[in-house]
C-alpha cells in the first residue's frame, strides 16, 4: 500500500501542527477532478448544482461553484453561503419540508431559481406572501411519486412521505395554477432515493422522473420550464462496494437525456450532487493520544472520534463496517488490527474497528478517506463539548483555514447562568 | 390526557413567542425534585456528581452545584463549565479516555479532586507533568473489570476497551505506585452500563465494584480513600420501560453502602448521574410549520427536528420507538396517529411516528418530553446548517434564556473564503 503523505505536496504532519487536530482537510484538485470527470461525460445540458447539505463549508462551495456548478440549499444559512461562495441567485433552488415565511421572504429577496414547493399547504403561503409583494414567485413542484425503484440506501417514493406532493394528488387537482396566482410553476423535482452505485438505476429514476414531469405539465397545463431530476449518486465507502462508473453512467444517461431535449428543447435539465461531488476530496486527520492493550486487543486511543464523524460508527448497518483509514505519513508494514477510539465515554466512539494498520505510537497521525460528505455538519460536534473542528482547502499547494475551530470560550460564550443559587444574605 | 400549558405557570405559548422554536426548556423544579427524592433515599455517606455530558448548560448545572452536587467532567469546556456554575474544583472529577496534556494541565490548575487516568500511558504522561511542576497530581485507577454485568443497555466490562486499565493488568504490576512518585492513587472507578432500569443491577455492580476496589487497593498497596461505582441509572423513556423506583433502590442499595463504611469508615463512596437528574427536567419544544396528508397518512411537518433531538430518531433499535410526545396547550381529543417530521431533506427526520395527538394545525406546538438529556448537545445540530436551539431554564416561575440560539452569522463568521476563484484580469 502506497503512503499517504501530504495533500498537492503538503505534508499532513506540517497540516496538523500548523492548525491542530483533530482536522478537516479538503483537497480542491479532487472536487475539482471529480467535477470535471462527470461534467465532461454527461450530456453537456444536464446542469449540475450541488447540494450544500453535504458540506456547506463556504470555500468547498466556492471551489465547486467556480468550476460551474449552481446550488441546491435548504435553509437560510445554506443559502447565504452559496452567495458568499460567488453562485448567482438564479442557480440556486430552496428546497427542504420545513421552509417557513423566513425562508420565503429570503428566497423572493435574493431572487432564487425557484423555490421547490414540498406540500399544498407552503404552496398557500408562498402564493399569499408573493401576492402581498405584488410579485410571483417562481415554484417547481417536488412530487411524491407512486412508483418507487429499488436499489437505493433509502428509497423516497411510492409511500408516504413528508416530502412533496402526492402524484395522485396534484394529478387530480386541474385548478392548481388558477388558485395560486402569486405562483408561477416551472417546473417539476423528484427525488427517488440516496446513495446510489447502480448506474442503471440512476438512468431508470431519471427516465421516470422525465415521463412523470411531462404527464403533470400537460395535466396542470404549464409550460415545463426545467426537471430537476434529483440525484442521489453515491460513492463506495466498504469494502464490496464499488464506485459509480462514469462512462456507464453516461452510456446509459445521455441517450435518455438527448432524446427528451430533443422533445422538449426549451425545458433545462437539471441534477443535485452532494456526496458524489465531495466526499472524495475530504481527510479527517486525527493524531494518536495513547496506544494501549486490553484483554489482548490493540487500542488507539485519538484526539478525535465520532463526535466529528458521526457516519464512522456505522449506526444502521447491523455489523460496523469501516471507512477506508490509513495512517499518515511513513508506513512500516505488518499491518495488525487496531481499534481505533476517541474521547468520547461511550464504546461506540470508534472511528474503525480492526483496521489494518502499521504500529501506532502517540503522536502518529490517522486520515479518514472519503469524509468530505456529511463530516462534521452531519455529527454531534458539541458532545462532551468538545466543539467544530478546524477544516482546511488545500489549493493549488496552499493550506487555507475556511474554518476556525471552537474554542472552550465559543461554546461557553452563548451560555448564561441564570440566579439559581439565592444570594447570600448579608 | 392531563393537558401541558405550561412550566411553573409560564405558558409553553409565551416561551415560544419570547424565545422562539424550536427551544429546549429546562424545569429547575423538576431538577430539584428528582435530586432531593434519591438524596433523602440513599444513604447520606453516598456523594452524587453530576455527569455534565448528560447536558453541559451552564444553568442546569448550577441548578444541580446549588443542591449539593459534585461533578463528573470529561473535556476542558465541561471542567470550564462546572467551575462557572460554582461546584468546587475539589469535588470535581475528569475522566474520559482522550485527555491530553492540556487537559492534565488544566487539572492540575484548578486543583481537581482527581484526574480518572484510563491507562498506563495516561498515567506515565500525567506522573512526568506533575513531577516537572515539583507537585503530585491525585488520581483514581479506572478499571476495566474481568468481570461482566448482564442487563445494561450498553455494558462496559468484561471485554476490551478503550476505557479503563483491565483488572489483570493491575494485580500484576504490584510496583505501580513506586513507578509513578508523581502520582498519589486516591480510589479506583468503575462504569458498568448506561441506561439500567433495573435496581438490583445498580445495587449488584455497586457490590462487585466494591469489593474489587479492596482487593486492588490492597493488592497496589494504596490506602483507598474513594471508590466511584460509575452510575448509569436509566429513566424510561418507552412504552414498556418502567422508572427505576427510588425506594426500592435504596432498600436494596444501603445496606451494602453502610456494610462498606463500618469496614472503611474513611473511603468516600461516590456515584455519578447524568441522564437520571436531568432527562426528566427538559422538553424539546418545536412549532407546526404545514400539515398535510400523503397517501394516507397525516404529517406534521415541525421547525424543529432531529438535527437538535437525535435521539427520538431511535436509532439502534430495530423498531422506532417514540420519547414520549405531547400537543402543548389545548388537546381536543379524538387522537388519531401523525408522523412529526422535521426539516431536514431525510426521511429519517422523524420526531415521532404514528403519535397520538388531536388534530394538529400551522402554528400549534408539539413538546418532547424527558429530553433533558443527551439533547442538543449530542445531536449534528449544525445538520443543513440550522445550529443550535435556545435554552431556556425556568426557575422560582421565572425563564431565564440559559443558552442563545445560534444564527446564520454565526455559522458563516467562523468561515473563510479561500481565494480559490482565479482574479479576472484587468
Amino acid at each position: 500500500m502506497q503512503t499517504l503523505d501530504d495533500v498537492q505536496g503538503v505534508p499532513f504532519i506540517d497540516l496538523a501542527d500548523r492548525f491542530g487536530t483533530p482536522l478537516y482537510v479538503y483537497d480542491s484538485a479532487v472536487l475539482t477532478a471529480t467535477y470535471r470527470r462527470l461534467r465532461a461525460a454527461l450530456n453537456p445540458g444536464l446542469e449540475l448544482l450541488y447540494s450544500l447539505k453535504a458540506n456547506p463549508n463556504v470555500s468547498v462551495c466556492a471551489v465547486l461553484g467556480s468550476l460551474g456548478a449552481g446550488a441546491e440549499v435548504s435553509s437560510v444559512t445554506e443559502l447565504m453561503t452559496a452567495r458568499r461562495a460567488g453562485i448567482p441567485a438564479d442557480r440556486i433552488l430552496f428546497l427542504g419540508p420545513g421552509k417557513g415565511a423566513a425562508e420565503h421572504r429570503m428566497c423572493l429577496d435574493e431572487g432564487v431559481g425557484a423555490v421547490v414547493v414540498e406540500s399544498l399547504a407552503e404552496m398557500r403561503l408562498l402564493d399569499e406572501l408573493a401576492r402581498s409583494r405584488g410579485t410571483v414567485a417562481p415554484v417547481v413542484l417536488r412530487v411524491n411519486p407512486a412508483f418507487t425503484v429499488k436499489g437505493a440506501r433509502l428509497t423516497m417514493g411510492g409511500r408516504p412521505r413528508q416530502f412533496g406532493i402526492d402524484e395522485m394528488e396534484l394529478m387530480d387537482r386541474p385548478g392548481l395554477l388558477r388558485d395560486h396566482p402569486g405562483l408561477r410553476i416551472r417546473g417539476v423535482h423528484v427525488y427517488l432515493g440516496t446513495r446510489i452505485l447502480d448506474e442503471a438505476l440512476v438512468v431508470e429514476n431519471t427516465t421516470r422522473i422525465l415521463d412523470l414531469a411531462v404527464r403533470l405539465a400537460a395535466r396542470l397545463g404549464f409550460p415545463l420550464e426545467l426537471v430537476d431530476v434529483g440525484g442521489g449518486l453515491g460513492v463506495a465507502y466498504f469494502d464490496g462496494e464499488r464506485d459509480l462508473d462514469v462512462d456507464t453512467l453516461a452510456a446509459g444517461l445521455n441517450p435518455v437525456l438527448a432524446a427528451f431535449r430533443a422533445d422538449h428543447p426549451a425545458t433545462r435539465l437539471i441534477m443535485e450532487l452532494g456526496r458524489y461531488l465531495s466526499a472524495d476530496a475530504g481527510i479527517y486527520v486525527s493524531r494518536v493520544l495513547y496506544t494501549k492493550t486490553s484483554m489482548g486487543a490493540r487500542f488507539a486511543v485519538l484526539d478525535g472520534g465520532t463526535h466529528h464523524h458521526m457516519a464512522a460508527v456505522g449506526i444502521g448497518s447491523y455489523v460496523k463496517r469501516n471507512f477506508p483509514i490509513r495512517k499518515l505519513g511513513p508506513d512500516a508494514g505488518d499491518h495488525q488490527p487496531w481499534q481505533l477510539a476517541g474521547p468520547l465515554c461511550t464504546p461506540n466512539d470508534l472511528l474503525g474497528k480492526n483496521v489494518p494498520l502499521p504500529e501506532l505510537r502517540s503522536g502518529d497521525l490517522v486520515g479518514v478517506l472519503r469524509s468530505g460528505a456529511y463530516g462534521p455538519t452531519a455529527s454531534p460536534v458539541r458532545f462532551l463539548s468538545h466543539g467544530y473542528p478546524a477544516e482546511v482547502l488545500v489549493h493549488e499547494g496552499q493550506p487555507y483555514l475556511v474554518r476556525e475551530r471552537e474554542r472552550p470560550e465559543d461554546l461557553l460564550d452563548s451560555q448564561r447562568l441564570a440566579p439559581v443559587v439565592a444570594p447570600v444574605a448579608g
